[in-house]
C-alpha cells in the first residue's frame, strides 16, 4: 500500500513536470529502485487514456527482466488507478519490441534464471488481458517474438502499414513456444505455423488479413488513429468495461454451454449496476448517459 | 403432441389465408395464448424450405421474451416436422433484430425475470444450433446485440451489402456479454473485442471478411441468394444433414484426439443409415440418389 | 527395426533407378507386401526435404487402407530419417486425393471394416501433426472430403490458383464428419459449415481467405513456391522445429494459462539445447549459427 502510495506520488509529480534529475531521485524509494533507469514513460491525458511508452530503444525495447518488471507495475499501477479508462501501449523508436533480452538468454544465466524471466513474461501477458482497463497496441515499426506475443495479446491492436511481424525464435534455435500461445489464439492456424516454422516476417496488410491487428494505417496516423479507438472506449462506463473485458477471457476458455452459464449470470449482475439502469433510462429518454465510473 | 397437432393445424390455417380475427382466435387455444399477437411468421416452400420471419418491425424485433418464447417454439416445431429441411430466418423491416426489450430490462422487472429472459435467450440460441435442421440468416439491414449474436449463432448467414452488425451494450452500460459467446465463436478475437469495446458497427464487408456472415449480395438479392443456398442443401438426405450438423457441434467443443473418437464413430454409424448406401451405390451407377428422408 | 532397415535400402534401390520390376520383387519381402503396386513414391533432397508423393492417379489418389497404410509408414519413416528436415505431401494427376475409397465403405465390407478406415485415417492425420518434421500440401488440383482433411490437417499448404476443395459426403449421404474435424480448426466456422452443409467446392482463393492455404500461385510455380517454403524450415535446427511443432500442437488444446504452463517450461528446455546457445552466440557474433541438427 505504501509502495502504492508512493508511486500516486510520483506519478502526480510526473504531471507537475519535475525535473529528470528529482524524478530520478524520487525514485530511488519506489520499486524501481533496482533499476538504473526507467525503461518505460507514462503519459495520462483528460480523457483517462494512460499511454505506456515502451522507451528502450537502444536495445529495440526489449522484454528484459527489469523491463517486465516495469511493465508488470505499470499496468497494475494502470488499472488501480480510478481515472485511467484505456491504456495505450506504445513505443520509441523503429521497433515496437525485440522480445526477450538474448543476454539473459545464455548458458551463464542458468535454467533458474531463465524460468523466472518467462514466468514474468507470462505474468505481464496475462496482466494485459486480466485488469479491467483494455489495452490497445500501438505499433509503428517491428514487433518480433515476445514483443509480438504482446501485441498478439493486447485486446486491440493498431500499426503502421510500414509494420512488421514476426516470431523469429527458430532464426536463433530457440522456437517461439510461448509467443505461439497468443498468436495461435489470435489469428488462423496455418498462418501462425508459417510464422513459428519458418521465422519470416509478415507485413501490416497481411497481419490485418489474418487479424493480429485491428487496422493499419499510413506511420503519420497511428497516433491519432489509436487515440480514436481508445476514446472511443472512455465514453463508457470503466466499471461496466471491465466487467465485460474480465467476462470476455472467462468465457472464451469455455465451451459453449460453460460459456453460456457464466456470461448469463453476469448480464443479470451487470443489471444491477447503476451504470445500467442509468444507460438504458437514458436511452429511452434520448439523452447522453452519466455514467458513476467507480472501476 | 396436442399442441404440436394444434399448431400444425394453425400453420395451415395461414397458409389458407384466414382473416387475422379468425386467426387470433384459433391462436388463444395455443401455446401462444399467452400473446397479444405474433411476432413472427412462417411460410413453407415445396422444397422444404421453412421460413420463420422476425415481424415485429414497431419494436425492431426485440427479442422480447415473448418473441424468445415464440423463437423456441418455431425453432422446435420446425425440426419436428418432416417436411421442413432448412430453415431460413429472416426478417421485415430494416432491422434483422435489436437485441433484447430493454424495457424488460429495467430495474423494475427483477433480477429473477431478467435471469428468466437470459436463459431463454441462451435456449434459443442454443436451440438454432443443437436442432437438425440447418438455419441460414437472412439479414437486409441493422442486426444489433443479441439480434447480432443471433446472426453469429445461425449456421450460415447472407447479409445485404447495407447491413450492419453491432454489439452496442456499453453504450446502455450493459456489456454485450452473451452475445460475445456466440461472436468470439465466428470471428476473430480482435474483430470481436473491437466491436464490444467500443460497441460501433461493423459493415457487410468487414462482416464477410471476419467470416461473421457468408456472403454479402445487394439487397434486392438478398432472398433469391438464401433461397439459393438453402437449396443447395436441401437436396441432401435430411437426416444425414442432421446428424453432420449435429456432430459438428459435438465435436468443436472437444480437442482434436476426442474429437476424432466422436467423429470416426459416427461415420461408421453414418455408413449403416440406407440414404449412404444408396448414395454410395448412386455415385457408381452414375445417377441421382434417391433419399429415404426420414429425419 | 529390420523392417525400417529393409526400407531404408529399398529408399536407396528408388534412388539407383533400378527397374520397376526389380523394385516390385524386393518389395514384396517387406511391410508393403500386402499391396500390388505402390501408392505413393519419395523423392529426397539435398536439403533434407523429402517429397511424399500421392501417386495412384487412376483413383484419383483415394485415401484407401493400402494407401493409409503406407502414408502412415511414409510419415513414420520421415520422421525417423535423421537427414529429413521437411516433409512435401505432393501428388500427380489433377487430384491430389478424392478421399476415402468408396468401393470399401459399401456395405459388404462391414462395420469392423468401416472402422479400422477411419482409425487408419484418423492416425494418418494425426500423424501429420504429431510428428516432429514439419508437413507442407503441395495441391495443384482438387483436394476432397479426407483429400481436404488432409490439406487441413498439414502444418502448411500451397496449391495453384487452379485448385477447388470440397466436403461433399453430403452428395452420397455420408456427411464428411471426420474432415470436419481439421477443417473447422483450419478454417472460420461459417465457411467450415457452408462447405459442409453444401458440399459446394471453393476456389483457390477462397481457401486462401479463409485460412485453409497459406499461398495460392499459378500451377507451374507451385513446386517452386512449395520448395522455397520448405527451405525457409530447412535452415533452421531440425531439433527445435521438432520440438516447437509438437509444443504448438500440444498448447493449442489447452486453455491459455495451462498452455503457458506448458510452454513456458518448453521454453526453458529449449534453452539448455545446444543449437539454442549456438544460435543465440551465433547472433551476437553476427554469424550464421551452424546446427548439430540431431533430430
Amino acid at each position: 500500500m505504501l509502495k502504492m502510495a508512493t508511486l500516486r506520488n510520483l506519478h502526480h509529480s510526473i504531471k507537475s513536470k519535475i525535473s529528470i534529475q528529482q524524478f530520478k531521485r524520487q525514485l530511488s524509494v519506489t520499486v524501481y529502485c533496482h533499476q538504473e533507469y526507467l525503461r518505460t514513460s507514462i503519459k495520462d491525458d483528460e480523457k483517462g487514456i494512460r499511454r505506456i511508452t515502451l522507451d528502450d530503444t537502444k536495445k529495440r525495447n526489449a522484454l528484459s527482466l527489469a523491463m517486465l518488471d516495469e511493465l508488470k507495475q505499470r499496468l497494475q499501477d494502470a488499472n488501480m488507478n480510478e481515472s485511467v479508462k484505456v491504456v495505450v501501449l506504445g513505443h520509441t523508436g523503429s521497433v515496437f519490441s525485440a522480445g526477450h533480452d538474448l543476454k539473459e538468454l545464455l548458458d551463464e544465466t542458468g535454467s533458474k534464471f531463465h524460468s523466472q524471466i518467462f514466468n514474468r513474461c507470462t505474468e505481464v501477458m496475462n496482466l494485459v488481458q486480466d485488469i479491467d482497463v483494455p489495452v490497445i497496441a500501438e505499433v509503428k515499426g517491428v514487433a518480433t517474438a515476445a514483443g509480438c506475443q504482446l501485441v498478439a495479446t493486447c485486446d486491440l491492436a493498431i500499426c503502421s502499414d510500414t509494420s512488421k511481424f514476426a516470431v523469429p525464435g527458430v532464426l536463433i534455435g530457440l522456437f517461439c513456444s510461448t509467443p505461439a500461445v497468443a498468436l495461435a489464439r489470435a489469428v488462423n492456424r496455418k498462418q501462425a505455423l508459417k510464422m513459428l516454422l519458418t521465422g519470416d516476417p509478415i507485413n501490416a496488410k497481411e497481419a490485418l488479413d489474418c487479424g493480429l491487428v485491428n487496422k493499419t494505417v499510413p506511420i503519420e496516423d497511428v497516433e491519432k488513429t489509436t487515440q480514436e479507438l481508445a476514446e472511443r472506449i472512455t465514453r463508457h462506463s470503466s466499471r461496466v468495461i471491465g466487467l465485460g473485458k474480465k467476462t470476455f477471457y472467462r468465457q472464451i476458455k469455455e465451451n459453449r454451454d460453460e460459456a453460456y452459464c457464466i456470461t448469463g449470470n453476469v448480464m443479470v449482475d451487470n443489471l444491477t449496476y447503476e451504470d445500467a439502469q442509468e444507460g438504458i433510462r437514458a436511452f429511452f429518454e434520448k439523452r447522453q448517459p452519466v455514467w458513476q465510473n467507480n472501476k
